[in-house]
């Protein structure tokens, strides 16, 4: 059923998520525009590296901003800066945070810091679940939104109480903000407003983005300074990195403008799956571009009726149905650009099908 | 006069080193020849990264291959799993070698392995000096060649001595072979005998290869299961490579069959230069397509004249004269295509004018 699901999902001709197929031409567009090819960057110098640093730094109101080829190497470096900093070797995150589950334990088996997990799975944590720590904390990550929980967002109020109690306990704050463009509708806040209740700042550049890989980490000029040493002894300071900068510069300039159109669609396509009987979204309301849709049941005859309404309606709604424990099936949807493409009457169709 | 150099370099016409620079027209060349944009890697998996892997690993008679963003990944990662296969945290290399000088210290620092220093700064370690070592050895590197002076080798009975040393002793030997595909017309042996001797073998994309970036780490199917571990811990588990290993792919079947021509052209250059007195090249017949150019006297008046040969004759030889303690200056030769594009008559007047 697993494999019939991907099967059905590839050949739809329409996608519920994403910007489009992830392949070589999404680069040969970014690079098509440029028509000076002299461009280069070499180990983290050049031009092309210290514009788009200084846009990220900018934007996200930090002093300084750093390149990475990827997240995973951007979170784990800040977060061993803050504990060498602090000479604890302990965080806190969430208990779906990406460095627990997706890095293959990255963080304890280079670095061996300990991670203390906040809260519960299934929802966000709060002061509460932070205040509950009786261990010294080196530093916090806050990941807006929590992706594995459907893109939750906490109020701008809790964020300010949760940051306020690590600036008084001297704890370090670090944003995983792998989704953090995709927040600026919901908070009506400049993301500078955000980044300013961190001390240092991660983003991502190909989920809203839609670009082909990499990252900027960004805070003050001597922690990025810092982080340049350590983004060379990982080996992620490479001889050329312009490929994704180029074209992180090129889409970041298309979508930035976009998370709110992202963020409509997504709450007006989350109405109707909670209208049918079968599908919950979570949140109820999304708060970004993206929202999991459980299913109460998620037997073989569901998952048939959902192969038949993308069959039928031409729409690849997923290709994986994630079943967690503790949890009926469930998948992710997250709005990009590839959403424009589908006709009203595909979605209705699409819903009409779906029981 | 430093800066000087740098912009007389800079300048030039023509360079003796290279491939021509390193900017954004060599990937757009890559890139033009393929016709098929569906081209996609995703966190390692894919045709387009799959089939270079599985190149790689034929050509250097290994089980499997791994495609990493960078040969400091890939080393570092080598290591500490042969580390941790031995619960020895220790290995030997020669004095200059790549971990040990421009990584800030990521082996150290990252992994907290010791290291040996085989032998002295300006020679190749022979087996005498590893039978020096008294302390338990997890793993060997061997650079081949040994950039840092000049791109030596090691004759192949020499090698063998201490591979199989280190087999009998249960020391893992990994190669560093950033230079490696420089190596065969010296060796006259196929890339897969040398390879042979070694546990584990990385090679270099962006040298002899002149492609963008990346590296290759080959080995035993176990091992190289393993390294894609540690490469996701790193960050290098990137969702898209494919900028690097289209790339890659093409500057490989480009250059491949070239490397005796620029060994060749190295030998003949090196030989002009030794024909002047105040320049030696180490070693004074190259091995690779690389040599040192080692000055008698590196002082202003011959570094105006060496500015002054570069003016006329429009060719780049150096950027930087390097002085390295109890040695004079010297700088780095390392014949790629920009040497063909010189006509011999540059080539005259340059050494008419070098004193």
């Amino acid at each position: 059923m697993k494999e019939q699901l991907v099967k059905v999902y590839k050949e739809s001709t329409y996608k519920l998520s994403g910007h489009g197929p992830r392949n070589l031409e999404v680069l040969k567009v970014a690079l098509d525009k440029i028509e000076d090819a002299s461009y280069a960057d070499i180990y983290g110098k050049g031009e092309v590296i210290e514009l788009f640093e200084a846009k990220m730094a900018e934007r996200l109101g930090k002093e300084d901003a750093v390149f990475f080829p990827s997240g995973t190497m951007a979170q784990q470096i800040a977060l061993r800066m803050w504990c060498d900093d602090r000479q604890i070797y302990r965080v806190a995150y969430h208990p779906l945070c990406h460095l627990e589950i997706h890095e293959q334990d990255g963080l304890k088996e280079i670095h061996t810091i300990e991670t203390v997990l906040l809260g519960e799975k299934n929802r966000l944590f709060d002061l509460a679940d932070l205040k509950a720590v009786k261990e010294p904390l080196a530093a916090i990550l806050i990941e807006l939104p929590q992706r594995e929980i459907g893109g939750q967002l906490p109020s701008f109020e809790d964020l300010l109480a949760i940051t306020d109690y690590c600036r008084s306990n001297h704890i370090h704050t670090h944003l995983d903000g792998a989704r953090l463009w995709e927040c600026e509708p919901y908070y009506k806040k400049e993301l500078e407003e955000i980044c300013d209740l961190f001390d240092s700042v991660y983003v991502s550049l190909y989920k809203g983005i839609g670009s082909l890989a990499g990252a900027v980490l960004a805070g003050t000029e001597a922690f990025t300074t810092d982080s340049k040493i350590w983004k060379r002894r990982y080996g992620g300071d490479l001889i050329s990195l312009y490929p994704y900068i180029l074209s992180a510069d090129y889409y970041y300039e298309k979508r930035k403008g976009l998370m709110d159109h992202y963020y409509k669609n997504a709450t007006a396509l989350a109405r109707r799956f909670n209208s049918l009987d079968n599908y919950r979204t979570v949140p109820l309301i999304p708060v970004t571009n993206m929202f999991h849709v459980h299913m109460a049941k998620s037997n073989n005859q569901s998952l048939e009726n959902l192969m038949a309404a993308m069959e039928i309606s031409g729409i690849g709604v997923t290709a994986m149905v994630i079943n967690r424990e503790n949890e009926g099936g469930f998948f992710e949807v997250s709005i990009g650009d590839a959403y424009d493409e589908i006709s009203d009457e595909s979605l209705a169709k699409l819903f009409e099908q779906l029981e």
